[in-house]
This record gives structure tokens, sequence and C-alpha cells, in this order.
């Protein structure tokens, strides 16, 4: 469906950015409509490139010279913005592609999310931009802005009364208003922005291609990311790859994460919506910080721009420091709910606190009293002796209301802004609620402030998230050979278990016998107890109709067992297809896990691990991640886990083989893509870990066909 | 320690609120001065009463004639302010003791908080005040203001400005800085105040006597507590259960939640902390609201506020509406993360939707588009057609920045006006980032506004569990025989289940024999299989000394287990003394529950119950209350529990018994109030319990005395 430029995310978006020459077709003199709104904005903010308003009417709109046809205009534009009813819309498309435009914004709604008449509309625009080699954004979207080069390319009501600060925060955004309420809280916070990109119904540019065109932008240092759906996990994750080697911090704002969050997305934007948790588990392979709420957003976006990739805190350690003893518990008790550590002061720092500060409490959370900010010096030499300690810990202090009391103001700024001249690599971050103007001086100082405790909290422990993320090495894709799968191992176990063994994944020795003598054949080769299990492909619960005989420890038990089975499944499934009976080992020790892999709507083929029986099922104990995964992930996986103390030598047992069963998780996500075409599910449960350097036993497995292969039956 | 007047929480407050005549020992004419500033605001503010500087110079202060003495002042002042050096302070209340004062505020610091010196001499405060009848609040407080009638016994930074407008919250906070942060953030949202309480070193009036002052005070409907630390656990209960009987909903910060903010806490207040999730129990118990962070206590108190107690929301069903499909699925993922469920709309009510607004989306979340602002009728029609809907819900509307534009504030303030008007009873809530006065119009019509999506989902999750928690029924303290216990119950197991037994808990029939002869008489009439225990006061850990033998069959293993249990306890632990072997029969199937009691530092004996073995280990599943808990309470607690799917039935297994596992921890936990003089900790596990209707049998059971029955040794 894409060509060539498309498949690779962000190419062509310079149109968007950098155009020389801006149509506005069905332009308005009126400032208050959409067709109005982009002609007056470019004015108003200087656009420095020629704009063209078009409307058949000609004449003149907001003093500039109109034309009838973007045909007509005196140069070609590289950019048009369509503001023109949907049924009018095509034709101008189809204008734009022989005057030679390189992209086009379709602000008008009416498209895809009318209706079937509207999608199929929406469908055509696309076609005819890409016979025409143009990008088109949107329809139904608020557009584009390059805030430094002031081409403003939107009707967004966040620019009504000024043009952010321009500034190395990028915003993307598939929702207009989500953008602009973003990018507007970032400009009352005192930060630059430096593109904005809202891509509404998607019929070409995506949030994949804005996050990729920002990665490779000079001026943006930071990415602001509010998305709904994925169209092509192929691409946001190209993307996502892109900005991660560009050292830029992408922080994501992904809606939909209940299950009423996304049926009413689903609703929304007519998209099929993936897992959440793999969401989670993408954005956390690529080095992405996913936040859970706008103000998170605002808050960490704030505080990381402010920061900037080069200066993230790597620890989690904070020394805590408010005027308040209560305040200094609030602050303790949110910093540590968060996820970071109070390392203890040094001795040596405690006495030059108390040298500063006779009064203070010098544990962490330090109590500095009143008397911290009596004088500029005693601040300072506090705030030294904090900055000089060797836990390297980032420095919170909370100022409350301080800030509106003139002389308290003066006493702060003046020591923050000596302990950043004299300590420029050393974290310090401030919580205040105001005024504005203070914090702003503060910001100014490359100092992040938080409105809150639990902004700080929160924005603290994202801040060390991203700084981690970025550490982590690169999951590579599926590389290697591509293959069809012989249809047996959807009948059984046995078959299923045969194809993982080739796999590289260990499971007992079995056979399938199809005799009672033969069922004792095999039992003495395998040496007693044994265990047998009906074989057919039509029984997925053997247990439910007594298809499973345990801990056979003689000949006899074993064909009666069979004769047993045999019997049982002949009369509780009479129309199952029956191979036989399974003979295996009887294994007992050690812990069970589950592994399995499942079809994500987004993502394709996602492996997914877990502490097996009760726990998987009460607790929803697993992990998943896109498939193929790495030892070395499936291995964080499983240590992710609450019961992982279960493998851990718990209660005094022996240590779990984990190498092993990360291993075993590694061959399943390797074989679920080489058969990804065939192989739609894979279950193996339980997998048996056994103590360290014994490795593990799959001893049930289970394998369901994409729907394809099940049509060929 | 405490006489009558002090024990039943809030007697004599009334001098802190309702004084006639004020003085103000060490008052000053600095109103920069702690002792200038009290004089200042009374009279700033308007009190009505006499006030009285008191200063050893005389003369004039602040206008007003000065006394050298309290003695010499015309009339005796009711409350006195004392903002005297620390070595004067004790004088000064000897003083307020012969002149008849009711009440003394000790604003200065040096106390308790700087060391033994300062302890004493505020013990001896405590006792000359108690001496003459007075209460004292303080001191290293920020005393108390009652705002209604403008008494202001405070030097609070929050009134330097203003005094709030008086209203119906009342605040009670350990730490006055957080008390005036909350007051000071309550008055900028609108909100009136009543009284306004800081209890500082709490001396002689703590959070308690302040909760239940404002239980009992008519200007009073809401109660904010702060509380960092509980000196008294029986007068906290007496307190939040006279709130409780007053349906007066109260909402509590209390801080020290992580064992770091205890520790931080502790070294604060000098206190005792008793376990986090003991306060959280008790509160639950008390229909207290807990929140986690100020942002919560000042966004739930405000709406609580609003609504009153009687039209808090009694359902956690919302209806979700917003203009922007973005934001209502951020709407829904925040609210169902907050424990909220979002309801469908009858198709009367969705019809009506689309006939107001044609392009609205119809689920819940509600898609109004911008159509539904375009004029006041059309949104009173869509809101009227929500109101009506049977579901009940409470509707969440989203402003966003909407308020700002003077025509759409135009058409939501006609609107929502409307609706109150015509549905009083329904509840309505607003999330809408300003302006300041459009939210106060809002307010003003009995609509709380939240600033942000996760304020208003944590809000109102915090407003139904306030609603819920008030129905709850009060629980009984204990009030049955207290009782000694035999000395022997510390000795085994079996008299620990022996004096359990007699207090109607069911165990094994088990006897201690001293010969194998014995043994295997016992085994006999129990019946086998049995189960074998060296049984010794000595031994703890039985398993692993090789002091316990399963399943066994027949005469001779007992005998054989019999000798070489007592072998292995002479070998492994040479000193012990031994009672012999208990024998009991061999019980299996059934679900491991563990129950026990424990000894809070604040509130006492406390009963836990949760799963047995790895999960309380590993997952701390556990649930507490402070002893007795009642068959009800108990019950609660066990459903409560993560892994409860485990006792109802999880698998295919059968329900457990779970009536009869809470009867056993009810029961525990009167045991455990009876005899609290003598056992500190009680320890019963494994309890098994059966299939329902059969019972639970508790297997093995501990018994440690109190420290002082320890040393009667």
């Amino acid at each position: 469906m894409l060509n060539q430029v498309q498949a690779t995310p962000g190419t062509g978006l310079d149109a968007f950015f950098k155009a020389d020459g801006v149509a506005v077709i069905g332009a308005s003199d009126d400032i208050t409509k959409i067709g109005g709104r982009p002609v007056q904005l470019l004015r108003k903010y200087g656009y420095a490139g020629p704009i063209y308003p078009v409307n058949p009417k000609g004449g003149t709109i907001q003093g500039l010279q109109a034309y009838a046809s973007i045909l007509d205009t005196p140069t070609a534009p590289e950019l048009a913005i369509l503001a023109v009813p949907v049924e009018a819309t095509l034709q101008a498309v189809r204008d734009c592609g022989s005057r030679g435009v390189r992209g086009v914004i379709v602000l008008s709604a009416g498209f895809a999310e009318a209706g079937p008449e509207g999608a199929a509309l929406q469908a055509e625009l696309v076609r005819v931009a890409r016979n025409h080699g143009m990008r088109l954004l949107g329809p139904n979207c608020l557009g584009a802005v390059n805030v430094v080069d002031r081409l403003v390319g939107s009707f967004s009501i966040a620019l009504e009364q000024s043009l952010p600060p321009a500034g190395e925060v990028g915003i993307v955004s598939q929702s207009g208003n989500i953008g602009s309420f973003t990018m507007r809280n970032m400009a009352e916070r005192g930060l630059g922005v430096s593109r904005f990109i809202a891509t509404g119904n998607e019929a070409d540019v995506d949030v994949a291609d804005g996050i990729a065109a920002l990665a490779r932008d000079a001026d943006t240092r930071i990415i602001l990311c509010c998305m709904e759906t994925c169209r092509d996990a192929g691409r946001l994750i190209a993307a996502l790859d892109m900005a991660r080697q560009q050292h830029k911090p992408v922080i994501v704002l992904k809606i939909g994460a209940t299950e009423q969050g996304q049926a009413a997305a689903a609703s929304h934007t007519g998209a099929l919506m993936g897992s959440d948790a793999v969401f989670d588990a993408v954005f956390r392979r690529y080095g992405v910080l996913r936040v859970r709420s706008f103000e998170e957003l605002l808050d960490v976006g704030h505080a990381a721009a402010l920061l900037r990739a080069e200066r993230l805190p790597t620890t989690d350690a904070v020394t805590l420091v408010a005027a308040s003893g209560g305040f200094g518990i609030m602050m303790a008790d949110a910093m540590v709910q968060a996820g970071m550590t109070l390392p203890q002061l040094a001795d040596t720092t405690r006495a030059l606190i108390r040298e500063a500060v006779p009064t203070a409490g010098t544990n962490n959370p330090v109590d500095a009293s009143a008397q911290m900010s009596a004088r500029p010096d005693i601040l300072l030499k506090m705030l030294t002796a904090l900055q000089n300690d060797a836990n390297g810990s980032t420095l919170v202090l909370l100022l409350a209301l301080s800030l509106y009391n003139p002389r308290l103001r003066g006493v702060y700024l003046e020591a923050l802004s000596k302990i950043r001249a004299s300590h420029p690599d050393r974290l310090l971050v401030i919580i205040s609620q105001g005024p504005p103007d203070a914090v702003a001086e503060i910001n100014a100082l490359g100092i992040p402030v938080f409105p809150s405790i639990p902004a700080a909290a929160s924005g603290l422990a994202g801040l060390v998230r991203l700084g981690q993320l970025t550490t982590l090495p690169t999951a590579a894709a599926y590389g290697g050979p591509v293959d069809g799968v012989d249809a047996a191992v959807f009948r059984n176990e046995f078959h299923a278990k045969k194809a993982l063994a080739a796999a590289g994944i260990s499971v007992p020795r079995e056979e399938v016998v199809a005799s009672a003598d033969d069922a004792v054949r095999s039992a003495r080769a395998t040496g007693y107890p044994v265990v047998l299990k009906i074989a057919s492909e039509d029984i997925a619960h053997k247990t439910e109709i007594g298809g499973v005989a345990l801990g056979l420890q003689d000949d006899d038990a074993v064909r009666q067992a069979y004769d047993r089975l045999m019997a049982n499944a002949r009369e509780h499934a009479p129309r199952a297809r029956l191979d036989g009976v399974l003979v295996a080992p009887m294994v007992r020790g050690g812990v069970e896990l589950i592994a399995g892999v499942s079809r994500d709507p987004v993502f394709g083929p996602v492996v997914m691990v877990g502490l097996g029986g009760i726990y998987a099922e009460i607790l929803k104990d697993v992990a998943v991640q896109v498939a193929p995964v790495s030892e070395d992930e499936a291995l964080r996986m499983i240590r992710g886990l609450k019961m992982f103390p279960l493998l851990d030598g718990a209660r005094g047992q022996p240590k779990a083989d984990v190498a092993a069963a990360a291993r075993t998780v590694a061959r399943l996500s390797e074989f679920a893509c080489r058969h990804a075409a065939d192989v739609a599910e894979i279950d193996m449960n339980p997998i048996l870990v056994k103590p360290q350097g014994e490795g593990v036993l799959v001893l049930d497995a289970l394998m369901v066909p994409t729907s394809r292969n099940t049509s060929a039956h």
C-alpha cells in the first residue's frame, strides 16, 4: 500500500515545516473562519515566504492579492493549506499536484470519521497525492506549525493570543485539541516550542512520520507525543528508533490505557487497538517514557526540556530539603512511593549544614528550618555542602510559598544562581507554587521547578526512567529465515513439542503410541514412573474427560491406563480424532512457568511469560514483549515478575535455572517469528524450571494455526 | 496521666474559639514579631471582645492600653496568647491560672522539640495548666482561629493578606505550615473556613481534641485534618466517632506513610509511630477518607465542602462528556483507573442527545463535539437528557479552556445554572482550568470544579468513598472481661491451641505424650495417618531440627518417629526443655490461611489475616485491623485479599468456608483483647480452611508473652 517514500517515516515532511511559499485554498476575509485563520496567522506571526490566498472570487483577502486557482499563483508554493468544503477537496488536491506542491494540509472535517463515503473520498485524496509525490496531512486535523520559522499551517485556538516562544520542544499529536493544549501549557511555563504537528485522520502522515521528522529536525531536542492509535507498528518502531539514535528523549501520552478508554478510542479513530501492555513493552524497549496524564506530560516534558538529554539524572537517589518538618515528611513519602531512594548524608556534610544552619535537622529529608533563608550566604553554604556530598543524589528544595515574599525571593535567587555556577553538573530541582515570574527566573538558571510535591515525585521518577531507558541496548527485529510449519504441529502436543525441540527448546522424551503393548514398551524405555495422556487435536482439555493418568509405576498400570484413557475419550469425545496415547516420563519438582505467543492486532507476534497456575490467573503476573526477544530481554521480563522470588530461592528453595528459562522464551519468540505466517498462538504450560544449571522442560505445548491455515484444513 | 476533662477529646476548647477577652502576653509594637502579630490581626480583622496587650513595659501597644501583667487587666480574659521567651513561659502560665484564664496558646518554640530540658519545662506547663483547669495549645504551634467570629489567636503567614471568608470547613493540623497552606488554598478556591487549629508540640491539646471540637461546632460541616502522629489512639478514635455521629465528613492527610516518611516523622515529633497500614484500617473503620497528597486534600475537601455530607455521591458510576474524542478517552482511562465505572446510556437518552447535537457520539464517554456549546438551549437539552437518564451516574463535563472564551463562558454558565435548578439533586462536576472568576461562579451553583482530569478522577473516587464510608456500621471497642492466661500457653503449640480452643476456635484433636507407647496409644485413638511434632517451648523451628514427622501410617512408624524426634531434639537442641511429642491427625486439603495478633505502638492489639505461605511472604497480601473485629469486619478483610479468589473457587476448586475463617479471626481478636495484658503476639499458621460448611482447623499456633510477662519468668 505504501510506496518507497512513505515507507520510511518522516520522509517528505519538510514541505510542512520549511515550505517556500504557502497557498491557502478556501481563504477567507473572515478571520474567525477556518479559511481565514491561517492567512491571518501567517501574516500576524511574520512568515517570510509568499502567502497566496486562493478563492474563486479572486480580489484581495486580508489585504493580500487573492487567486482564483492555485494554478494562477506567480510562483509554485511548496505547501497548500486546504479549507474548502468536503466536496471541493479532491479537485483542490489535484490542482495542488499539477502545480508542483510538495505538501497538502487538509483542515476540513467530514471524511473517514463521518462514514464510509467520507472514507472512500479520503482514500482517493491519498491516492492522488501519492501519484503526485505529495505528502498529505489530515484530513480533519489542526495542521502543522514551525515556530522557529513562523510558518503557521494551522487554525489552532492555542495560537490566537500569541505564537509560543521558539525553543527545543517538538509536539506531535493525533488529537489537535490535546496537541494545542500541550503547546499552550508549555508556552505558559515559559518553554519554547520548535514544531507542532497534529495528524488528525492520518490518511497519509501519521504520528510515526511526525516523530521521525522531529528526530531529524535540528531545532528539536525533545519530542512530546500524544497518540491514540498506531496504524503501522513497523513505522512507529522505526521512528522511535530514529529518535533514540539522535539521543532525543521521547515522552508519550498514549491514551486508551483501559478497556473503556480503548473502546472509546476505537470508536473515535476507527483503528484497531493493540494491547496496552504491548504498547508499554514497545515504549520501554525503545527508550520512550510513557506518561499517564496530561499533567505528567507537562511536568516531565518541561523538566526534560530544561535539562536536555545530556543532563538527565542517572540515579534514583534524592536529598530532600524543606524549611518545615511536615513538608519534609510529605516529600519523603511521595518520593519513596514514586520509587526514589533517600541516601543518608555524610557526617562531614551534616557538620557543614549545622555550621551554616545550627537549628537544622540533618537527616534526609533535611529539616532546614526557616533559618536557612535568613541570608543568601547561609543558604549557599548549606546548598554547597549538600552538592558536595558524595552521595551524588539529586537535590530537591521545597520553597512552598516563599517566593511570594520579596525578601525570601531575593535570598533564594541569589543562592540558586551561585550554586548553579559553582556546580553546573549537579542536579537541583525546586518545588514551588509560584509566582510565575520567579519560577521563570529559576527555570532560566536551568533549574526545573515543579508545582507540587506529587508532580516533583512523578516528574523526577520520569526523568530517571528517561535517563535509564536510553542506556538499554536496542532490540533487533527478527531477521532470520521465514518458514512454513508441518501442519502436524496443530494436531497434538507431541508434534507441537517436537517442533519446539527442533528449535532448541527442551522437552521430555516422549512417544505417541497406538496400542497398550506399545505403551508398555515405550514406558519401559522411558523409565518408570510415567504419565499417559490422550493424543488428539480435537481434545483441548484432557483432564476434564479423564484423558490423563499420572504416576504410573509399572507395566500393568500402564496397560490399564491406556485402555481407560482410550475408553474415556471415546465416551466423552466420541467425534474426536484420536492419535493414540502419549507416553512421557513423570517429572516432578522445580517451579512452573508458563510462556506463550499471541497475535497483537498492531504489533504482530507477542511473547508472554509468567509464573504458572494460580499466579498467572489471579495476579495477572505476566510480562509481554513483541517477538523476537533476546535472552537478555527475556531475563529482564522474568526478573520483573512480581512472583520472581519464587524462582530466586524464596523460602529456602534452591534458585531456579532462570537463564535456561530465558533461553526458552527467546527461542520460542524466534520460532514464532519464523513461523508467523502459519502459527497464530503458542501455549507452553507448564514449563518446569529446575534448579540452577539443570535446565527447563516444557511439559505441555499447544499451537493454534492462523485463520488462513485453519481454513486450508 | 489525663484527668477527666482531658479524657474526652474536645472538652474545654471553646476557650480558643469563643473567648470573651484575649490577652497577648509578650505583646509587641512591632507587627513583624510573634508578639506583635496576634495583636495586629485581632484588631485588623475585628475581634469583638477586649484585647489586652501584656508587656512589663506597660504603656500602649499598637494603640491599645498595655498591662504589665495579666493580673492587672480590667476584666479576666478567657484566652491568653503567650509569645514570651521560653524561660518566662512557666510564670506566664501560672499568672494565667491565677487570673482565671480558660485557654492558653503557647506560640513560642524551644520546648520538647529542643531537647530534654525543654521537654521537662513543657510537662511542667501542662501540669500547671491542668491544676488550674486550663487547656493549653502548643507550645511551638501556630495557634487557633475562629474565622466566623474573627478571633485570631495565631501568627500564621496565611493571614497576612486577608482572613479567609467565613464558611463551613474546619482545619485541624499538627503542622502549622501545612495547616496554613491548606487554609490559604481553600480561600484561594473561594471556599470559606470556620475554624483553624494547629496543635504543634501537642503537650495538652492534640489533633483528636481539634477534631472533636469541630465535630461539635455548629459552624463546621466538614473537617480537614493534617496529622503526623497520634499520641493517644483511644482519644483519636473517640473524636472520629463523634464526627461520624454528627455526619461531618473527615478527610485526613496522614503523613509518614512510608518507612522513610515515618523515620522523618519520628525524628520530627519525637512520638512513637504506629503502623501505617493500621492507620489505614482505623480510618476506614471510622468512615474517614484518607488522602495521599496535599493536592488531593484540597480537591476532595473542596468538592466535599461544596456538596456537603447529604449530597455526596453514593454510586461509582460516571457519565463523561467532552467536546473532543481525545479528551473523552483520557477521562475514561483516568476514571476507570480510579475505580469508577462507565455505564452506558439508555437508547432514549442517546436519541435525545442526537436530537440536540446531531454530530455527537453517544457512547460513554459522550463525544459531544464543539456543537454542544453552539447555544445555551442546545447544551441544556443535552444536559437534561443526560441528567434524566436512569443510570443515576454522576455527570462529568470537561470544559478544558472553554471558559476563557467569553461567548462559551456565557453558554456554559446559562445552561449550568438552569440544569442545577431543574435537577438540584443530580450530581454534576466540571473539569476546567479556569479562569478563577468563572470557576467561582460555577462553584456558587453548588457544582464542584476540578482543575484537571486526574484531580477529578481521584476527587470523585474520594467523594464516593466518603459517601460509602459513612454507611458502614460502627465497630464497637472490646468491652468483654479482661483475664490473665495460664503461662503454659507460651510453652508450646499444644497449650496455645488448647487456650484458643477454649475461646471457640477449632483445632485438631491433639495430645502431648512422653513415651513411644503413649504415642502409639494416642495415634490409635486419633486414627491414622498421624503427625508427630516435638513439643518444647525452646524450639521455635521444629522442621529445621528434624522435629516433625508427617503421614505416619501405623504403630511401628509412630514408635520409630517418636524415638527419632526425641533424639534429634537432644542432638540439635541439647539445652531445650522437652515436653515430649505432640500427636495430631494428618490433615490435608483445603486452603491455608494465616492469622495473628501483634502489638501496635499506637493502637495496641492488631489482628492480621492473609493467605498462607508464599502469598503472605512475597505479596504481602494481608489485611490488618485493630482488635476486636466483628465477624462481618473479618469477612471484609478476607474478601479484600488480592488472592481471595483462591478461597472463592478459583480453578474449579470448591469454595472455602470463609464464614468459618472470619469467625476464627473475630474470636482470635477477642481473645487478644481479653488477654492483652499477658499476650503480646499470637501466630496461627497455618489455618486450614475446608470447603464451605466444613469449617476450619488451626494446625499450628504460637503465643509470645508481653515483656512484663517474660520478665516474670
